[in-house]
């Protein structure tokens, strides 16, 4: 009956996060839960998931991945979901994201506009979605092919973590989730971060033991600006001002593309000096030997001046016309934000080869 | 730069109202407006209004009506506007509305989600919503015809009052306002409300005066419970239970539905003695004098009971699944809400002759 808050700066962090070995007894989701699920995830031959999944009273099906995304897409959705919803007590209604970031993107949205807002419950099932995008409250959608145009910051009250359904997923996943690890290791630079490194190359295994304190260092981030006021929040996009165009133009995973970011982004430190050299070469042995980052611009031809520009004014990030805050790095746990303007970013892609 | 928290209680009531004779200079309007407008001003007939809107680097023209408010069409719309956006300024982007209810939930709507919310302006060019829907931060979409099924809480940054634009309009709409205003006055039932009264029938200027006041008193139900968590701003809903069920079969103005609404609570109150028999009949001639809001029970054919009992199950204010929020009245300014099963309003409904 009482409408959570979860708009608001204090909720955006505060989600109830369970670690488990297996998925929660359905008794633990109330009869009005609404389950948005990969469909993906029936197909992976797992009797006891298909059996979990089969025996809520009501579970949407959707497939993963950027065109869930899309705007356009969403009202057919959405009266699905809602005729759906109607069979479902209101007062309490909560929808439960099953899924990767896609899933968690499309149906955290929902939550959030649903009624003004109901409850809402994450179960990721990717290591990317465990690791990063299911945590911090934030969503969005796709506007005519322009990513995260639209959104809403929105926090989950609960989020399951299961080790199970984790250990799943094609250790490829796994690989290419390091580079939104490595990013966070890059800006926290704590303990936990050498002790990391020191146990030799990440397996699913040490993924796991890993989440509790990879989270824990994004929420720090996230909680000093909840609602991306202060600028705080943004250091968290360090790899992703690249990351996304080479994600929109070479549609590569989002892990390829931001190890790629972070590579551009240590560059550009170097070459500017923010970095030093020997500090520089020190990281990118590290990104190598714990997290597999190997340098992959052979995956990358070089992309048109025009293309780029276009991509690059889309970002959300841009504060005015003609700028666009860049995450640059001291070294580890030291990020620091500067404005650059679009010409000095394609200058910088340019150099690097990575436009034409 | 920084992104405005409209989305939390303490902005939901907080707007800037200007109470205005013109339209503000266009200088008061930052570069970086987009003016989404119903384009029905335009035909008017009014150089000024029109050359102030043409004026606008980015306005978009809207057809006003629930249509607008079609979650099916607002993809079509959202990437046009995301082309407009993008031309201007990121950073401090701000969506100017201007138009009646449904311009303003359209607007508000999207201004809410827009890169997770953007600055947003209220310009109401109608009597309904310079009265009530500007106020209090709530827009919401219909999806599939159910009316108001998505939306956010979103609060407006400013709100302009002024007085040519409400003046424009043809009197019938300023008539289809009072009903809304005498819903405020039934439920704050303060001093204001008697002086009000005496000054005779609600004339466009009269109604002018009463702005402030009015205002005032919605926003301090809305202050009391911003989200809707506690049950106090519910009691703005007086009338709009069977109003809604009206207004979505007969189609007629919100008003007039709102209007037998009100009639609706008031007669139901007296037939469960909440109501004496005196001040329901002092009630009744006080509105039809000051608001000339008459019984229309004729505009009003009984509805076939499966079709009441559907609306009904899609009110938001449904709590369980045969439970539903009803505000009675025991006198001017002492609402009661209670929790009514469904089938308790649908026998109320029968004996009052709205339903077959």
């Amino acid at each position: 009956m009482t409408k959570p808050a979860w708009h608001c700066p204090e909720s955006i962090a505060a989600a109830e996060i369970l670690f488990r070995d297996g998925l929660p007894p359905l008794s633990e989701l109330a009869q009005s839960s609404l389950l948005i699920f990969d469909q993906h995830l029936l197909a992976l031959d797992r009797p006891a998931l298909t059996d979990w999944i089969s025996s809520h009273p009501a579970a949407y099906p959707v497939v993963a991945g950027e065109s869930l995304k899309e705007l356009a897409r969403f009202p057919a959705h959405a009266e699905a979901l809602c005729r759906l919803a109607a069979t479902c007590p209101t007062g309490s209604l909560r929808i439960v994201a099953m899924g990767g970031g896609s899933v968690g993107d499309f149906a955290g949205f929902f939550a959030s506009v649903l009624h003004r807002g109901v409850d809402l419950w994450q179960i990721p099932s990717t290591w990317l979605a465990a690791l990063d995008s299911a945590h911090g409250g934030k969503n969005a959608l796709n506007v005519d092919g322009v990513k995260n145009q639209m959104g809403t910051f929105y926090g989950a009250q609960r989020i399951y973590l299961i080790r199970d359904l984790l250990l799943t997923q094609p250790p490829v996943r796994a690989q290419e989730s390091l580079a939104e690890l490595a990013k966070i290791c890059l800006l926290d630079g704590g303990d936990w971060v050498d002790a990391l490194g020191a146990a030799g190359p990440l397996t699913p295994p040490l993924l796991w033991d890993a989440l509790p304190l990879a989270i824990e260092a994004k929420l720090r981030f996230v909680r000093r600006d909840p609602l991306e006021r202060t600028g705080d929040r943004h250091l968290l996009n360090l790899g992703h001002t690249l990351g996304h165009v080479l994600e929109a133009v070479h549609l590569v995973p989002h892990g390829v593309a931001v190890a790629q970011g972070l590579r551009f982004a240590l560059d550009w430190s170097l070459d500017t000096e923010i970095l030093s050299g020997r500090e520089h070469a020190r990281l990118l042995e590290w990104l190598e030997r714990c997290f597999a980052l190997l340098d992959r611009r052979d995956l990358f031809p070089p992309i048109a001046e025009d293309r780029f520009r276009q991509i690059l004014r889309a970002d959300k990030k841009r504060v005015a016309d003609d700028a666009i805050r860049f995450v640059f790095l001291a070294g580890r746990g030291q990020p620091q934000v500067q404005l650059m303007t679009t010409d000095a970013i394609v200058a910088e892609a340019k150099r690097q080869g990575y436009v034409a």
